[in-house]
């Protein structure tokens, strides 16, 4: 056990790997060569088709202990996970580790295989029941949680490789060209399953829609699948992409995004060239919106929005507010729609979004992203892992790389959620280290990062409610309460890495 | 030295490697993971911008004995080359191996830094003079021709090694994102530069056209470039891409054309989904124009066209003949346009268009291509590297991948040129196998590969000329006489590898 420099107990290893305590966002300097995976040949004529999943999994040569991965664009609609896991059953496979780039609630279904011993670690985050019953001690398997950049990082140099990857693949030919863009299944950009398209030693593309040769845009290329399976669907459609995503109404939220809008504002980052990042959430999107007004309004042109896009960001390219999207996942249909037909609407790969192991990511040229929270503390950690019941019950996604790399990573959040007070003295779980967050913006006032005296004294300049962090939190404590806190026995159920492989804090079994 | 399956006598090393002779076109199997390069790290704020080449080759870490890399979009038109060779002369470093995709005749002005030891080696096939001199003696420098496919195969093997790659960036913004279609070095693709952005140890990026970030489209990214230079041109314009190729005037263009367009026909290759690809000369453009009318004809829809695209595939695409262009290299500026505004103009790596070692490539895929020769012998056996004088003028270019993919491979060429006849018993140099060479089209008559019958039957029923190719060249050498032998050295100057890495030729100093 050692302490990493946040404080935060780290176990000296987790699923047999050494764990490094997190000490710094920036020293760890990589060693070594990129991962590789084997030179093959397809001479023509030779067919890729395979007549199933169980057929792919033998010709991959899956056998006891290794790694396997999908990837996350279809989100809760994604049935192919579910699917593959139940083959390897069948086969008699054990031990695999499932080293996804992320797990949804619909992958439930595998809790059955995990107490079977189908399934033994998860090499990426959870999102829903997996992490709440290892949070419970219901089921044992260790969860290594990773960020988007991280993940990457992960694959690239080696520290996880991918055995087998099953692609899901909205529109794919018959010898495995591909992209997210049409189809039943259409879920737009494939950024996260081009590491596994580059790394995994053997690549399956799985499809709803099977076209003659060939398929472009090309997102993942032939010359990357080794086999290619046709299946009646890949999921449901209707929980792939929401068909719209919506500005909240709520009167607290709206305030928040205002606030934070102004914070960009009062940073001076509203110039040409100005580059932005929101999630999807309703005050993201408020917030998306006030920064669209405020640009039209000075007449900037700005350079980049980056991440899961959405229609707001759609629109702001279309209007000239943003020369490209860098699109590593479509959050709406306007998203999906845009990225197959408009040439500056760039997918990448959660390599040039986030790995902060590589010549340089995108979220290095961030300029402001705004970011949520499930809680904050006195020293601007942030928590997105773990809910106020200390269940692992997020992943982190792109959390800590674009507060990493942005010049100005805002939290937003409603000052208090489910009765209890977003800022604690400690969060539970550190996802993102304070150091790398700058601004935390809820209803009832704005805490920046000492790092930012201009940034303070521009805001009060301009009236906006700037508070010292502990002022704010007793504030709020004041109307919620103390909140109870949490007890936990030794045991970890999951490291949470940071994106440059260190460990930056682990999640115990909640006490019951 | 050992005589490979064609007959030729091959070194048993050439350059320090040793040759293994040419047995097949597809037997040899890959074997172990793909090459690497370092992982790297950059941090948000880091600069990539040096002051110059010099500063470039510094940061780099150019050593005596090391390789570099260059791309020959620019083709004739390329100053970069020369430039690089020229810093690193002056920086005193020797012994260095060229491993660019290409050679141009501009790039005789690297012959007295080969004389001075500065150049060791090209690891690439070149055109032009230094060809010349080697064959001639004058020279000291050995040469390994590679294909297109070939070279990728080599990095991506790691048979070859490049230590740093220079790219020359018709756009290229601060951090590295390129591509090559706008910009007074406006080339279009950039397909033989990705394997340098993935493969090379250090990746320089050079413009003429720097720009704010980000430069999207994206063809190489930010992620494996790890210096970007800014110079005041890469090159000469006039001489990168044509503005326009033209259809052949000459009737015997125009004859070879016409019949070369019926063999397609008469192979039952024009129906929905052909796929096909030609050259930029005169006469495989009046292929292209009559294959067009044969499928405007047909109502056919074709499926791609590959390789070096020229404006009349760009027609065909905006026709809908073809789905989509798979683009290696821009011929001409009619497709640098359409390739940066049309989203099935895809630009495609060189792996991914001839590399014989992934998981299949696009030539693979191909129903039909024109290649041309400067000779071809009654095996079917073709040259396209050495002249008739036995002088090592030309680079292979995707001759032998597209002969080896394509389901049927056909060589266009007049029956004499310059006094001399286009079949021999013996090509000088074997470029090509004829076991992968179906079809040879001269003026004077159609000879078919014997393991064609049915279409040398349909050739007949269509009244087409087909010849017996020994009765088709003694036609020819009863008008041209028996050309007089060329005589040689034991000293071999170049080894012909072929794109799994066997040597099919080699290629001996001219007896003077």
């Amino acid at each position: 056990m050692a302490r990493n420099s946040l404080g935060r107990e780290i176990p000296d290893s987790f699923n047999g790997k050494k764990c490094i305590p997190y000490k710094d966002p920036f020293s760890i300097k990589p060693e070594g060569d990129r991962a590789s995976r084997p030179v093959r040949r397809v001479n023509p004529g030779q067919s890729k088709i395979l007549d199933g999943i169980r057929e792919a999994i033998i010709a991959s040569g899956l056998k006891d202990g290794m790694t396997i991965a999908t990837h996350h664009h279809l989100r809760n609609g994604d049935a192919l996970l579910n699917t593959v896991v139940k083959e390897i059953d069948a086969l008699g496979i054990r031990d695999i580790k499932i080293a996804s780039s992320s797990i949804h609630p619909v992958h439930a279904e595998l809790i059955p295989y995990i107490n079977k011993g189908v399934i033994s670690a998860f090499e990426c985050g959870v999102n829903g029941l997996i992490g709440e019953l290892a949070s419970k001690g219901e089921i044992r398997c260790p969860i290594t949680v990773r960020t988007h950049g991280g993940r990457a990082r992960s694959m690239v140099t080696g520290e996880v490789v991918v055995d087998v990857a099953f692609i899901a693949a909205p529109i794919c030919d018959i010898y495995g060209n591909m992209n997210g863009y049409y189809g039943p299944s259409a879920c737009g950009s494939l950024g996260y399953a081009h590491l596994d398209a580059e790394y995994a030693r053997t690549v399956v593309a799985v499809t709803d829609n099977l076209q003659h040769y060939p398929v472009s845009p090309v997102s993942i290329s032939q010359t990357n699948v080794d086999y290619v399976v046709e299946v009646a669907n890949l999921g449901d459609p209707s929980k792939i992409v929401s068909t719209t995503t919506r500005i909240t109404k709520d009167p607290i939220g709206l305030l928040i995004a205002k606030y934070a809008a102004e914070v960009i504002d009062c940073a001076g980052l509203m110039k040409d060239g100005f580059s932005f990042q929101t999630g999807s959430g309703g005050t993201s999107l408020a917030v998306a919106e006030n920064v669209r007004k405020k640009m039209l309004q000075y007449g900037i042109k700005g350079s980049f929005g980056s991440g899961g896009i959405t229609s707001y960001f759609v629109k702001m390219l279309n209007e000239g507010l943003f020369q490209t999207l860098f699109d590593v996942q479509c959050f709406d249909l306007d998203a999906v729609e845009s990225i197959g037909s408009h040439l500056n609407h760039q997918e990448i790969s959660a390599d040039m979004y986030a790995n902060p192991f590589n010549s340089g990511c995108v979220v290095n040229m961030l300029d402001a992203v705004i970011l949520g929270a499930t809680e904050v503390d006195v020293d601007f950690n942030v928590n997105v892992n773990t809910e106020s019941n200390g269940y692992l019950l997020h992943n982190t996604g792109g959390h800590s790389d674009t507060a990493a790399g942005a010049k100005l990573s805002i939290i937003t959040a409603p000052s208090i959620r489910g009765r209890l007070p977003i800022i604690r003295d400690n969060v539970t779980t550190v996802t993102t280290p304070g150091e790398t967050v700058d601004v935390i913006v809820c209803e009832r006032g704005i805490a920046v990062n000492d790092k930012h005296e201009d940034l303070k004294k521009e805001l009060l300049k301009r009236k906006l409610p700037v508070k010292d962090i502990r002022q704010l939190q007793s504030e709020i404590i004041n109307i919620t309460g103390e909140p109870k806190p949490l007890e936990f026995e030794d045991d970890v159920i999951a490291v949470v890495e940071y994106r440059d492989g260190t460990i930056v804090d682990a999640v115990r079994r909640v006490k019951e």
